[in-house]
């Protein structure tokens, strides 16, 4: 793991390096995804759509730009997010009749359309998802991946009949986030954010945070339940059982290409990127160590294997170019490969192949066990994530008064009130990521105040 | 096939039928993608990347939001679009220091950092796509696919070391096509279009297109010569073998969602549309003929059907809902589902599974020779393609003078000039599809001036 003084400098230079983007686009905020990044990035979106299909959503897609009057139906919404919006204003040589805005997120394009879909309790839930580039104009510093402007967004829509379901949504869009990251080696936290920094219109918000080399947290995914705040406006009605007309209760679950940027931050070394095999674009690479006279036999052997690789599902790569083994090593670890494979001929002499892992781990496999290398890479997952678990679990410390912190996340006893929970941001100059969830009891006294606590409040410094 | 004069309006109803878009979004020629019909469209980008990946293009995706000042670099290019772009004037309650448009195409955003990624020889071909959204405020009449303001486009950029290369680029751009369109079941023409309505900035376009039950044809696909046309503005030059700098010739290749607009026309009937089986969501379905008695036992036969289908790498549905057969088949026939299967009492006891597939065929297949399935879907697709390869073919026909004009697609012999070939644009009130590709030599004479002609000119009516 890159040094917490040294992170955000690495971290800036490897997303170019490893040739994920490219950073000169001249719109600030606005990066280009080059081939090898875009890769990673779509295949993130397909264990996403994976998880969609499995818990029965359906993907739509819903147009860029909301009408004005529409992105105003919501006061806490517009609130929220009405100095981050790109404003269109003319078309050709005309001024438009009514701005449009480019979705910062998408509530207000498809509130008035569930309007439309939805008449009857056999019409719910509703359960849509749909993965749309959103637009926010970001005052803060840009960060690849991790704050910008141009974002490529997930972001589920539900709706349902009572508060009830609606919360059972909650819950399993939050067992999507378990299996979800653990595929991605991401060990996260969940938080039940403060009332001061839920999501612009929602009754709740979770949060889903990393924790990052740099020590600061960085949220990943949230989770909202809307209640009736957005179906009321927006008339999203439904005739029950009884004949009566009810407002559906909502929810929303959003990523983003933030889990890239916490793949990249948290299993990153000296050497580069390191990526988890799920989405690696390519998995292994094969290299080839050539010596007079026996080039042709051992390419011969590296395209049998590579076709071996292919047969098996893995994506594969054999790297004929024209440089040094050593320099191969340098590009391909650079880049995150989990598994490179060399073949020289005292392998072929010995019948084995030299597998090195990305981090580290290397041996030798009898040529006709090479099906071994599914086993290879899961175990190198699992050691991606056990050590990440391991890092965030250290750096999680419990703490009764604020002069006692000494950990980037710490969990404090607390009252429950905004007043004392913003004072602790202000005394302490972290941020509440809010209360851990599952939930703990706390007996203990609230830090500012002194009076019975009702819970943690969990608090870091964040991205 | 639909009725030319009833076409139109079966067309603007079937879209919505068939759940493949919603047009009741409150922007104009903005439509909602439906899960049913986003899916068709993943399943054509999906071929579309397998052969993008084929022939060695790198998928990238760039920024939508291009400043002002890169859009003007090449002076065709914006006479050709300044009309139809989109501008962002405002963010936040800030005017911008600089305008910035949505992108109508993306020439202009990627070109400024072609010229940083390319440095020499060595590092062309460049071939790169993406799959974007673009925006053009069209002032013709919108129609869903066929002409919107946001665009699902298919684009692929590359940039060559001489004329030639770039030539080569073309031809296979060509091949892809063929190969797309015939999994599609589109048949296409290609025509070289004139010189008055090449796109911004080319030196050539060659046309894609198809022709409608309407009469009319569509435009599915174009491809670019650039030559040094946009280099040479956006420097993009390359140091060749000799040390010397040269700018790079290019091309482009672009597709849109009027590729599922073809399907639907083409292939659609009284019924409703009609899936080639490579896009179709679902290519088969299974529907239960329940008697009493016997329910059980005939959905067990089901779901170990569906269970066969899917393994067989089939998308498969077992529809169990409770309507009456009669009710399915209409559901499904209106959504073009390639194939119905019917499980009964009556094919239990005789051990056979009746199919039928969307355009008409039905029969009896044994039970354990179930994998002929495959077979028949392919003929099925192979139906499809000749019935509408026929369709086009008749209805293409070769005259020597305007009078005799008897066909919605006609090829006059022409001189090759400007001015003859808009006066048969206006006397015909058709439009010049252009040159048919591969060239057949002509012996005519200009339909309009007289002289020795040149060449065919295909003309048509044209959406």
């Amino acid at each position: 793991m890159i040094d917490a003084e040294k992170f955000d400098e690495w971290y800036n230079e490897i997303v170019e390096k490893a040739d994920l983007c490219d950073k000169r686009y001249p719109v600030k905020g606005m990066n280009i995804w080059r081939p090898y990044g875009w890769r990673m990035m779509r295949n993130v979106d397909a264990l996403i759509r994976e998880e969609m299909e499995k818990t029965g959503h359906d993907e739509v897609y819903f147009p860029l730009l909301i009408p004005e009057s529409y992105f105003k139906k919501e006061e806490d919404h517009i609130k929220g997010f009405s100095q981050q919006v790109y404003w269109v204003t003319r078309a050709g040589d005309n001024e438009l009749e009514e701005r449009l805005l480019l979705r910062p997120t998408s509530e207000t394009a498809l509130y008035s359309i569930f309007s439309l879909w939805i008449r009857s309790h056999a019409d719910l839930p509703l359960k849509t998802f749909q993965i749309v580039n959103t637009f926010r104009y970001e005052t803060k510093m840009t960060k690849a991946f991790i704050r910008v402007r141009e974002i490529h967004f997930f972001e589920a829509h539900t709706c349902h009949a009572d508060f009830e379901d609606a919360e059972k949504q909650v819950r399993e869009d939050l067992e999507i986030a378990e299996r979800l990251f653990k595929k991605l080696a991401i060990p996260f936290m969940i938080s039940r954010r403060p009332d001061w920094d839920k999501f612009a219109g929602a009754f709740y918000s979770m949060g889903l945070d990393v924790l990052m080399p740099s020590g600061k947290t960085l949220q990943i995914g949230s989770v909202h339940q809307y209640k009736q705040n957005f179906s009321i406006p927006f008339e999203i009605k439904y005739e029950g059982v009884d004949g009566k007309h009810y407002y559906c209760h909502q929810t929303t679950y959003g990523m983003s290409e933030r889990i890239l940027g916490a793949i990249v931050g948290i299993h990153g070394d000296e050497k580069g990127i390191k990526l988890p095999s799920s989405i690696a674009p390519i998995q292994v690479v094969i290299i080839p160590i050539l010596f007079k006279g026996v080039e042709e036999k051992i390419m011969e052997k590296c395209r049998e294997l590579e076709e071996k690789f292919r047969s098996m599902g893995l994506r594969c790569h054999l790297d004929e170019r024209d440089k040094t083994p050593g320099n191969k090593f340098y590009d391909w670890e650079l880049k995150g490969v989990p598994m490179r494979v060399e073949i020289g001929p005292r392998d072929m002499e010995k019948g084995v192949i030299t597998i090195a892992m990305r981090d580290g781990l290397k041996k030798s496999i009898p040529e006709h066990e090479v099906s071994k290398v599914i086993r290879e890479l899961e175990q190198y997952d699992a050691r991606l994530y056990e050590n990440a678990e391991k890092y965030l679990q250290e750096n999680i410390k419990r703490v009764e008064k604020l002069e006692e912190i000494n950990a980037p996340i710490v969990e404090v006893p607390w009252c429950g009130s905004e007043e004392c929970g913003l004072d602790m941001e202000e005394k302490t100059e972290m941020k509440s990521l809010g209360v851990p969830y599952p939930e703990e009891e706390c007996q203990g006294k609230c830090a500012v105040c002194g009076k019975e606590a009702k819970s943690w409040l969990r608090m870091a410094r964040t991205y």
